[in-house]
């Protein structure tokens, strides 16, 4: 595993001021665009180059299965995750429609559902039959944690190798809100009543049952729960195991990364805690209505892009929010400067 | 002026049910797009169809001059009205960029800059040479008023000629938010230090004179600003009047409106304080940077799709935000159903 230690690249802060005052000089008045100047600089920073661009849009949905989801912390069955992949594969889910409107690859990478599925159209990189149940056990070895981080790394690779400019994960795993929560909660020294939020449609005692699983596979693990690694180990879905793999290979390689919701950003703040730097890559799309987001979120000091209340996972907020870079982009290389449309600046 | 009496247009609720009906049948936990799910089934009902689509965006720019921009209101000098125009016809603002990046139809309409600047491109429906100063006169006469307002009529019968779905309407003026401030100040009888902003720029001395400019044209109207109309006329711009009569046409005619900023706000205030059945015919894009801005909002009772920190008008905000509506028709038309894709409902 010494890929996972490699140096953590940096964006070019000299690039980054050159946007900035090359968006100084565009017809209109300084700051104006508001947050899609901030976009198009630090792309700009990343990508080192006047002319930032998010072309080649790479979207990968990772499945995975979660043991604890016998526990009841879910309002859809466990057989939902299998049968959600189906639907990746057929093209019918939210994350496929907006690929399609947003031209973006899409592939779909089994991390370890219940069990395989062997259609073609999906990446094997299975860790196993679904994790163990965290209340047991320990959520999977340190041989499966690493099968998983690789996944995610593999898929860097793959998004590299076809031009990505940006890379979006998406997860999908019946009880993978309890797992993030949960991780989230050792992360940060969270009680789970403060993060633990509805996931997909729980009722009130759902969200009691929820939090008090939670709460019991904190205190099982606690002695173990020492370092992120170990956190996600104990407590992790291999699905979230591999978008923190992802996430870390593309901040080595340079990749900007458009964080998707509560899931994905729980696997941001474990990347942020294992290496500081990862920090630089990230866009935050959207701000879920997942209890716990806003939390991480203000941990991250980030700014997502919208607010729609939206809570489906798969990647499907930042796909909704892509456009937005896309705009930052082609204003930052399209528009006139003041001495180009002979337009006058400002009296002062 | 018939037309401006005319009966307003009621989106239709049957279409409406059937479509929050048909997304709790989506392969998605309900509710989980949040105000994407509502945009489709509102859209739904505007168009009185089974499948909600935003083809054809029509961007119209409204381009007028202010008498009072003479007392020193805005950062930048008059000229720069004309200047964008021409900035705006040689395709290098922000708003052609957006316009071609979201393949919208573009058009820009002199309602009144100092001098016509006679370019074929350049739609010309001009109520006069800019308008006065409201400190010392009336704005417009109220034929210069009923023409701005017929250019606003005149451009939503161009977009519907072209089969728009939805209507965008722009604005550049310099000096208009302090226009558009006063105009809501005595709709809503606000005082102007509640709704006062900084428009493209002013330092602190600059704000004091607009709050004091703003005060003082209220004081000097005062009586005659009986209702909405009276108030355009003493206090508007003749891109701000055709703003509202381009509104007051779409909803009669059933069309589907995406406001802009704050000028554009403040101009679907005014429509609403004229008919009120207007207010079901507008998305609000964004909330600007604009001090006002989420004041109005809050009359409206509008909740925006963006917060990007945005304050450049020209449609900016609206033709960035208008993505997300296309994304809301793609979810609503393109994703499977549970039975269709075979996927089990919730537990519960």
């Amino acid at each position: 595993m010494d890929w996972l230690y490699q140096a953590i690249s940096v964006p070019d802060p000299e690039f980054y001021e050159n946007a900035q005052l090359h968006q100084s000089h565009l017809t209109k008045p300084t700051g104006s665009l508001g947050q899609l100047e901030e976009i198009a600089a630090r792309l700009a920073a990343m990508q080192r180059t006047n002319q930032p661009q998010i072309d080649n849009v790479w979207i990968s949905v990772f499945a995975g299965d979660h043991g604890v989801a016998e526990a009841g912390v879910s309002a859809f069955p466990q057989s939902v995750t299998t049968e959600m992949v189906r639907n990746f594969v057929a093209g019918g889910a939210a994350i496929n429609v907006l690929a399609r409107h947003i031209n973006a690859h899409l592939e779909i990478v089994d991390t370890g559902i219940i069990q395989s599925l062997n259609l073609e159209k999906i990446i094997s990189d299975r860790a196993g039959n679904g994790t163990n149940n965290f209340l047991k056990e320990q959520a999977m070895t340190v041989a499966q944690l690493n099968t998983a981080l690789n996944a995610g790394k593999s898929t860097i690779e793959r998004a590299l190798n076809r031009q990505a400019k940006i890379f979006i994960g998406g997860e999908m795993g019946i009880g993978n809100t309890t797992s993030a929560t949960a991780i989230a909660c050792a992360l940060g020294e969270f009680k789970p009543l403060v993060l633990t939020g509805l996931g997909t449609g729980l009722d009130q005692a759902g969200l009691a049952r929820k939090v008090e699983v939670i709460q019991l596979g904190l205190e099982k693990h606690q002695k173990t729960l020492q370092n992120p690694l170990q956190i996600l180990q104990c407590l992790g879905g291999f699905e979230i195991v591999a978008l923190v793999g992802a996430y870390i290979a593309a901040a080595q390689r340079g990749l900007a990364i458009l964080v998707d919701g509560f899931i994905a950003t729980v696997a941001a703040y474990t990347a942020v805690k294992l290496f500081p730097q990862t920090r630089e890559w990230f866009f935050y799309a959207h701000t879920s209505a997942e209890k716990g987001h806003q939390v991480i979120l203000d941990e991250l000091q980030a700014k997502p892009l919208l607010d729609l209340g939206m809570r489906l996972g798969e990647g499907s907020g930042a796909a909704t929010a892509v456009t937005l870079l896309h705009s930052a982009c082609a204003l930052h290389n399209e528009m006139a400067t003041f001495e180009q449309a002979r337009v006058s600046t400002q009296i002062s």
